[in-house]
Order: structure tokens, then sequence, then C-alpha cells
């Protein structure tokens, strides 16, 4: 029981389908407590399709202050939401919503930046660096797009798709400048990568890459969170990688929402 | 913080306008706990005009089990109920919803039964018991039908609109059988007197009926909660009544509430 729930609480609703296993209800609602707000993160179980139907209602709820969007409805939040950032804007998707001024909302992604603070954080330097970027899905394009404002020396992207890293490299490419190109998950010469394909999910997964290549001077980072240590970190751990993890990165994206929430 | 807040926390959101004010949060939020319920109860402030949006929203969160409304809902809410208990149905109000099993909404107005409730727990006895009602509102008309279930001999009812008064008597004749009256707030003569007028909230407010006949055989009971005790009940007690405060009666409607709400 929050000490401050009471008719003065102010809402921050998490929506999505399935909610039963977010974190951010007990995680942000704790993070709100320690700034001295009464506020309180509520899971909200919501069909993809009653999407605006929900959000139509929560606009009209006034101590509704911000909304966190997670799976299905990171695309479909976008309409929603009256203006962007650049980058919500640019990958199409919104993971956070806060109020205008005039009560509309305001939207961001932040899960990239949260995943390259976490990253820092462990030691990873991003300047004039050679970053091997594995998968080019919703996690990879929001990194992407995160590292264009890095001042990176080259980036390097591969999915098994190779068509859609190419989409990537070419949306890159109209975020920032630099050397953006398609190439192999081959590990030589990086000094940092990112895993951000779903492989080390399953159990028995493969490896994404050859760990056998991999210097103990490359940096290696992982988007799988909530699956304890994965084979990938292990093995770059054993290699004498620094890393991060996943779970590293949900702690970074709470700190992140909870600045963007308040406007701090 | 509620130690069970997680994404399967089940919703009860509580809807008003001003919505600072209510204990319910804190309250049901507090009993659900005590019985092994993962739930909370949530404010939501929301204008009269807004109300059906905000509803259409809830409806399609598929953790949202139970909601309750306070005011200016209480008439609006009937139109978001399939289906509503008699007493709702014969006031038109709306206090508390729960899911039916195809997920719409069962409406019911637990007030005046509470109000009844809390006085029998304090000793009064309504059975072949002559009754003065004060105020012909709200709350006056949910305690009107909550009584004609409970076989008095007569049940007088004073407003000072006499219109009301006798809308009420009519009302009630509806709902029940006995003596039911348009009568004066003259308290000789009577089992049991409520008082369901907000006179005693106003500092300076005069007493709602001339105390100085007051029987101590008399049973008072008031209806305004929040302010202490009222010059109604200090008046009362002092000349030996037994009485049953609005404080009490707000206890009452968190117990049936949480009955309601949870099926029991």
């Amino acid at each position: 029981m929050p000490h401050h729930l009471s008719g003065e609480t102010r809402l921050f609703p998490i929506i999505g389908d399935p909610i039963i296993y977010v974190q951010s209800p007990d995680r942000l609602t704790r993070a709100l407590a320690a700034v001295g707000q009464n506020g309180i993160c509520i899971p909200m179980q919501v069909a993809e399709t009653d999407f605006a139907s929900v959000m139509a209602g929560l606009t009209r709820t006034n101590n509704v202050d911000g909304i966190l969007v997670t799976m299905p409805h990171k695309f479909t939040a976008r309409g929603s939401c009256t203006t962007l950032s650049s980058r919500s804007a640019l990958l199409g998707v919104v993971s956070v919503m806060r109020r205008n001024p005039d009560g509309t909302w305001h939207g961001d992604m932040l899960d990239g930046l949260a995943f390259l603070k976490a990253q820092k954080e462990q030691g990873a330097a991003f300047q004039q660096a050679r970053v091997l970027l594995l998968g080019a899905g919703g996690a990879g394009r929001a990194i992407a797009l995160a590292l264009m404002a890095e001042g990176l020396r080259e980036l390097v992207i591969f999915d098994s798709s190779t068509e859609k890293a190419a989409e990537l490299v070419a949306l890159a490419a109209e975020a920032g400048a630099g050397k953006i190109l398609v190439g192999s998950p081959d590990p030589l010469g990086f000094d940092v990568i990112c895993n951000a394909t779903p492989i080390g999910m399953g159990l028995g997964d493969p490896l994404p890459l050859d760990v056998t290549f991999l210097q103990p001077t490359t940096f290696v980072g992982d988007v799988i969170s909530g699956h304890g240590e994965t084979p990938l970190l292990r093995a770059a751990r054993s290699r004498g990688c620094k890393t991060t993890s996943g779970d590293q990165m949900v702690e970074a994206v709470q700190t992140m929402m909870l600045d963007f929430l308040l406007h701090r």
C-alpha cells in the first residue's frame, strides 16, 4: 500500500497485451515515491483494436499525467500523439507519452537511448567507435537511431534479412552522418557489439555471432532481459569483454521514463 | 507501495469530480489487500460530460473488475449499466458497478443499505418502528428505499420542499407497503430519526430539528461524514440517545462495496 494513495494520486498507466509480465507498475511507482511524487503506475490490459478507445478515456481523465506503451501498441500509439520527438517520428514508434500544456499527448521512444546509457555506465565509448549492430527489428532500429548522435566512425548492421538490414541503413543515414553499411555478424575489429536480436531468449539458442573471434577489447551489450545472463554475455565475459545486459537497459529505461514523465 | 502492485493487479477505479477528497483509493485498496486480493482502487478525475467516454475505455480494459461512482456521475452511470439492482433502477442512481459474465456492467446503489447497517450495528431496531427521515434528496431517497425492506410501522418524510417529500413518499410506496407520509421535523414519538439533509456541514448551521423534544429512547443517525461530530449528534447524545455518524456509514459502505465487487 502506498502511504500516499489517495484522491490526489496522479496516474501513469502502462498499456499492453499481455500486461501481466510488466515490471513498471512496481518499479515506476517506487521511483515516483522516491522523488516525492504522489503517483502510481497501473497496468491496463487492452487488446490492440481497443487502444484508441482506451486512450480517448484516459485523455479525458484529468489526473492521468503520463502513459507507458508496450507491445503490441507501440506503433498504434503514434496516432494518439499530437506531437512526437524526432526519433519517435522517424521510427514511427512511441513507448512513452506525457501531456502537452493543452492536454494533448507528446510521444517519445526511449529504449535505444536507454540501451546506450546503460552501456556507457558499464564503460562503453562510442565516439569514433566501430559498432556492430545485430538485428534490424524494433529494438535494433531504436538503437541504430540513438547511435547516430554518438559520433561513430562506422556502424555495421547485420540482420538475417538483408532487406531489413538495408532498410535500417537507409533510415539511420537519414538521421545522421558517417559510414553506415550492411555487414556480416563477424565480430573482429569492433569496439562495441550490440545484440538486438531475440537470439538467447530460447533454451538451446545458438550464439548470434562466432565468439571465437571476439576480442577482449570489444564491449558487448545484449537487449535480452528477464532471462538471466545470456550465452552471448557469458561467452563475452569469459573472453574478458566488458558487457551490458538487457536488465541493465530496463533499469536505465525506468530512470529515463521518470525524467521524461516529470519533465526533468 | 502495495507489495502486490504488478502487471497482474486488478483495477477498481473511482470516478468523480472533484475526486481529490475521496477516501476509497486508500480504504478499498487496504480492504482488498486484507482479503488477499491483488487489486487497487485508483482515483479518476472526470468531468460530467466525459463520463461516457471514460467508461467506454474502462469497459475495454480487461483488468478493470469494478467501478465506484461518486458525484456528479451517480445518475449518468445508470446509462453505462446493462443490468441494475431493483433499488438502483427505482432510484435511477448507481454508486458501484461490477462485470456481468459477458463483460457488461451491473450497477447497484449501496448508500442507503450501508446507512441502515451502520445504525443496526449501533443498536437501532427497525421492525415495527416509527421512523422520521429528514431530507428527500439523493441520500434521503436511498435511505427511504432501504427502509422499505425493514418492516416499519410508519415512515414520516420531511423536506423543506414539500413537493420533494411528496415525491419520495410516492417512490417509497412503489417499493414497499406500510404507512408512509409527509410530515414535520417534530421528533416526538419516533423510534429512529435519520438526518439525510446537509444541515450540520456548515459552521453555524441550525439544528435540523428541535432537540428539546428529543427522547432518550430515540435512535438518531446522521449521514454527514468528515465533519467530526455534528451538532445534531452532540445534542442527541447529551440527551441520552444512541447515535450513528456519517463516518460509520462510510465505513459500512466500504465493507458492502467490497462484498459487492468480489461477488461475496
